[in-house]
């Protein structure tokens, strides 16, 4: 019997958990789960029941996990611990600062329910934080360095659409060349937001906007945009759809870090994505912790636990006599 | 109390865990053990003893991990079943082939013993089957490619080595950039050995050695060098010493995937090391799943696991709350 995955909500994300099922022959979509009327939600696997959210209760012995896509500024703060309390969940909560307190909503209410809530999921925090983890536990005399991109921040475009006068907005983060260049070789500067990254900003303006007004705003926006260079590109309606309608992301962690009697070797870990689709790819990272969360389940575990709590084998459709045959 | 750490060995690799120990304050070397004469072993540590490998039994309660340091051609096959039955051990045995019965020679003892074995720990295998596992888990629609090097393989240099008329060795693996860059780019074909790697060999032979005939047999030698494209340098016993004394090595792991309701996007994943010393890499590596062992032993596991079983944090002497914080 397959592991029936339910999905709360309906966005990028969870078009993406979708996409994902199906690639996975031991997962099936039960349903998708949403605020807005139903009928008016058309989803991509035939025969697939589209259900309010308010009759989610309901589900509780026909789902093994669900899966929610809801954001993290105010949806999964409240969904998962609410969950979790239900089901097995699994979520992508990416607000760095507030982790770990949803860690304890979650963990709490996961523990009464007996059930298993894995939060942060995705590929930061997820797979970044996975090879962080590890390469800090393997060379603990090290930094650490993120780079996100060349991609589509969906955060700052945001910020940008919700400025007076702006139609449409898609800005890409982008790792600044040189600076890579400095860390791949082996050193190890402390640096800025400007250093490590620019922004590029292609703006669709309303008729008659002011444009130079626009630059400006976006230019100075606090913590999005004031510390690093931002180029900003007015661009027509045609042009922001034919060229920018994709959510291509990625970038890079590295640890350099050394080791021996005089400290004397230098190593350089490095791990790269480089994604067509942002959430096709984060969706299949969740159906991934889907599986281990079913798993851990079925074993009897139960709280909340994180990317670092799990053995990687939970992820795996294969047996462990495979893994090891094939892949280790 | 630190986590006491027996070393079985005082190879390179032997060296490369006892160096990295010291950079890990919650552990502590508590003995190296030889089949030598312990009295002509000089190790790096003051104040820890070298103990002749036939008194190990009686460190039962004094060693918490012994990591055996060992060769997977005949010293492992043969000590980590033995050692698991007395002591949670670490090994890094990696003839791929032969892993599944390794697997369960260790399974049997360390459960037997209520002991912990983790075998086949390193960089590969080790790190780069974590990413393959991983990788191969969150897109299962892809092919991996794993390239080594620019590094120096000990196997085909001591290969070299065994020719008559050679005084010394060292063959650099190097990974085909052309292919690479296709791989990067996207394409997944099938590949040859000679299409991912060339092999260069620096040797020192013997005065009056018939060279020819030493580059014709290092050329035509199955499985090391038939089936690769091989150059052959004559250089002196200075030069080697000079330029060929490091044992640098690396590689990388690459994924490449498709999501998408048509496979429409792609996903390329990977993971790189440029180490400056292999052994050193490899011993931090084991380190810190000697730490895993002590930890799941603690908590009552028993019996065979590979890196694919056992959940990152253990690897980690931060707590889960701190990890959560600076690193998720």
């Amino acid at each position: 019997m397959s592991i029936r995955i339910g999905i709360l909500g309906y966005g990028n994300l969870a078009r993406g958990a979708e996409s994902a099922i199906r690639q996975n022959s031991d997962v099936e979509l039960a349903a998708v789960f949403t605020r807005r009327d139903p009928s008016g939600v058309q989803i991509k696997t035939a025969g697939v029941p589209v259900v309010h959210v308010d009759d989610l209760p309901a589900w509780k012995d026909k789902i093994d996990v669900l899966i929610l896509g809801g954001g993290s500024a105010t949806d999964l703060p409240e969904q998962t611990p609410k969950y979790a309390a239900m089901f097995n969940v699994v979520d992508s909560f990416d607000t760095h600062a507030n982790i770990p307190s949803h860690f304890e909503n979650v963990d709490k209410a996961a523990k009464a329910a007996g059930k298993v809530g894995i939060i942060s999921i995705g590929w930061d925090p997820g797979m970044f934080s996975l090879f962080r983890m590890v390469s800090d536990a393997v060379l603990p005399e090290g930094k650490n360095y993120t780079f996100w991109g060349r991609g589509v921040s969906q955060g700052h475009s945001d910020a940008i659409r919700r400025i007076e006068g702006v139609a449409d907005a898609r800005q890409y983060t982008v790792p600044v060349d040189a600076t890579v260049e400095r860390v791949r070789g082996g050193e190890t500067p402390e640096l800025t937001a400007r250093q490590m990254h620019t922004r590029e900003c292609y703006v669709v303006a309303k008729e008659g906007a002011d444009k130079a007004k626009i630059e400006q705003e976006i230019k100075t926006m606090p913590n999005y945009f004031a510390d690093y260079d931002t180029t900003v590109h007015f661009i027509s309606a045609e042009e922001m759809k034919q060229n920018h309608a994709g959510l291509p992301h990625g970038g890079f962690v590295l640890r350099s870090g050394v080791t021996g009697l005089e400290k004397e070797h230098k190593h350089i870990v490095e791990y790269s994505l480089k994604l067509d689709s942002n959430p096709e790819f984060t969706g299949s990272v969740l159906v991934a912790y889907a599986r281990a969360a079913y798993r851990l389940s079925k074993e009897g575990a139960s709280g909340c636990k994180t990317i670092f709590d799990i053995a990687p084998a939970y992820l795996s459709a294969k047996s462990g006599e495979e893994l090891r045959h094939s892949l280790l």
